[in-house]
């Protein structure tokens, strides 16, 4: 079994309404150091292979073709256990 | 500036419907191998401090009383770094 994360941040220059909205909030808790704040998807599969190079292959298409929005998000792929 | 990261899952046992549904999308394009799909939030926060240890503590604070519903969310803060 390989354990995968793939991580999708929405790109640079994309507005992020829910991490300024959290950032509002946190001020209003009083947490005024918070600089910005950006909130993205995490998405841990567990892939029914040993093969992790196979496993890597699959998961970049899966990204791109399913996980992360090419447009206005970016992704990265940032483990592969087995 | 300390850079940090939190990643917020649901608790093991609560229900998933969006990493079902991802699954079940990703079986229908053809990827059988993925057995199972957990989606959860990503928050990069800056925080405008150079004390690690006190951005440490005041970002546990930040994820007990907002970032983490402590009823069905778990969460982790993986970086710390400034």
């Amino acid at each position: 079994m390989v354990k995968a994360r793939v991580i999708v941040m929405l790109k640079d220059g994309v507005l992020d309404p829910q991490g300024q909205a959290t950032q509002k909030a946190l001020h209003t808790l009083g947490y005024d150091e918070v600089a910005a704040v950006r909130v993205g998807k995490v998405i841990e599969l567990n892939l029914d292979t040993e093969d992790r190079e196979w496993a890597s292959a699959r998961l970049k298409e899966m990204c791109d073709k399913l996980l992360a929005n090419p447009v206005i998000e970016s992704y990265r792929i940032e483990r592969v256990e087995g």
